[in-house]
């Protein structure tokens, strides 16, 4: 479907079997749409995903995630009132449904109103300067009169000042781990805060402790829900300028705050700029940007039957050694590799999937891929 | 001729004439330029000067300067070490030759070998911060090392920090001033190392103490001299910021260095990065920027006899009243005039010169004009 429908549900057994399949071994979002798109649906995925994975060669068999384990996450998190949401569904974040990888199934808790509102991301260093602190909170704060939702990672530093400065008209916080492992600990009090009137997302499953990696992976959600991402104070190679990337690759509006350049904390927003990103120094900056952009209606992406591509049922051996000779550590291109391996793209995809569902093939930006 | 020579000399009669004619009543750059172009040599326009005023309804008689004035002031300069220069002579700096009021004639001392080399305009607060003063000196002195001649305005603050850090590779300032009437008075010792390995420059007469309204006309040579200006800390309103206008008008590039929303020091510098200008935070920025310009082959505006443009002898009484009726005080493009007067465009230009002359006229940016 690719019309927002507010009525739009996933059935009860549905939803398991969704949980099931993006649980299991080596899928991640897109490996996901990729299945469910080729099978019809997740349970039919399900059932085939481990003749896949053998023929991809995978070292020892892909382990499923059971219905029992399914239905245990999925109690878990009612009891502390956490949906899990499919693109499409009510609160799940309209922008966030639109983008390559979007998580299949969202955690999500609090108001869930807030979700449908226009989001502005807001981030930056979490060490940030009083000054850093104080712009924050401002931009928060007047972007929040404006009827934005303010977005951010509940980090230390900037994403907490815009937080604070948002939580009377509402505000998102973006979780790298499980709804019930909160990253920093003490930021306990302040997630409370956010839930009373906002609310808290994460695809990660319950009882997941955040690791380093959960935090690039993060702030894609971060970028992809908002219509555009304000990086306030930020060194160089600083976890906001990840989120800025993202932003750019997802084709989100882009903003930096500026600051001197004898300030190493403004080194990374100047590069913004000097990169093309929008300076700003006032709300009303980011507000005549995205005026354009917020009644644009959202475009969801197909989700399940859909007639999908052509699929070849199992290619030939020798199409897939062929393929797997072309790949390498080095990325390449799927048009490349199609050129090259002299194969439809049809069966050059599906051998890609097996190889993903082996946990043999990594992808990455830009339609990239490359052997493990 | 519109090759630069560096042989290319004005006679010592065509300079006394050249500057009888600058310094009379009602004679700016644009109208030198075009008295010049019409009758073929400065000494024929002097001696048509009052004639045209007289029809363009001037209420007294037009002061034209003599002789004896003129050669007085030859003298004057002389013995300060000032040479008036015309476009195209060596020690007129090609890029200022190229802007449409170029002085005529414009008095430079010093080194003028530095006057030949690619400059650029650092210019900013008088009253800059710390870290503003220390920025504009690594600036100039790290494009100084890359081989650019650092030009700015002798002023407090930025301009002198900028002066300061490359008086050892050479620097330029601007004066708005006669070359004997250094403003600020304090500046005298900073003039005088400017002048060991730089150079200075002024159109205007010696003697002439600079008043409010010469600075914004000086800072358009500042601009015009240079192949790129670099705005460092402006407030809102500044006088650098007329600068940047006029860089901007004049096809020269504008950088500005950015600061914190909440330094109010940064305020016109983080508007003009808004407005389009680039923002650097290091020499690189700006080497890169302008590297592609800087080679680029100098074309100096036509100067002396060249078959002008047709200018009718004298223009019927009634085409006269016509034109007139149709100025007032708001600003008219010539264009909009010609057509609306539906007068030949010769007959149009001259009666605009005849009310120029008379000081009736006033000439605006963007060709408009209005009457006084």
């Amino acid at each position: 479907m690719n019309i927002r429908d507010p009525d739009r549900r996933l059935s009860e057994a549905q939803r398991t079997d969704w949980l099931r399949l993006i649980r299991s071994d080596n899928v991640g979002p897109r490996t996901f749409r990729s299945l469910v798109n080729h099978f019809g649906s997740a349970s039919e995925a399900l059932v085939r995903l481990p003749d896949l994975a053998r023929r991809g060669g995978a070292s020892r068999p892909s382990r499923l995630c059971t219905e029992a384990e399914a239905r245990n996450e999925l109690a878990a998190a009612r009891r502390i009132g956490v949906s899990l949401l499919a693109p499409g569904e009510a609160g799940y974040p309209p922008h966030l449904a639109t983008i390559d990888d979007a998580p299949p199934l969202l955690g999500a808790r609090g108001n869930l109103d807030v979700m449908e509102r226009p989001m502005i991301a807001i981030v930056g260093s979490r060490n940030a300067s009083g000054a850093g602190h104080k712009f924050a909170q401002t931009l928060a704060h007047d972007l929040g009169d404006t009827g934005f939702v303010i977005v951010s990672g509940l980090a230390r530093g900037i994403d907490q000042a815009a937080h604070r400065a948002s939580v009377a008209r509402g505000t998102v916080a973006v979780l790298a781990g499980g709804h019930d492992r909160i990253y920093p600990l003490e930021h306990e009090d302040l997630l409370a805060a956010v839930l009373e009137s906002g609310g808290a997302i994460s695809e990660m499953p319950m009882g997941h402790v955040p690791r380093a990696r959960d935090f690039p992976r993060r702030n894609r959600l971060i970028s992809g829900a908002a219509i555009g991402v304000v990086v306030v104070e930020a060194a160089h190679r600083s976890g906001s300028l990840i989120t800025a990337r993202m932003a750019a690759e997802q084709g989100r509006e882009v903003f930096a705050v500026p600051g001197s350049p004898l300030d190493p904390r403004a080194t990374g927003t100047n590069d913004l700029i000097k990169q093309g990103a929008t300076l700003i120094t006032e709300a009303a900056d980011v507000i005549n940007a995205v005026r354009p952009i917020i009644r644009r209606p959202v475009d969801l992406p197909a989700e399940e039957p859909e007639p999908g591509e052509p699929w070849t049922e199992e290619p030939a051996a020798s199409d897939r050694a062929r393929i797997i000779a072309l790949l390498g550590p080095a990325p390449i291109g799927l048009d490349d590799l199609i050129r090259m391996a002299n194969a439809p793209p049809a069966v050059v995809r599906t051998v890609l999937l097996e190889l993903e569902l082996a946990g043999r093939l990594e992808r990455h930006g830009g339609g990239l891929v490359s052997m493990m």
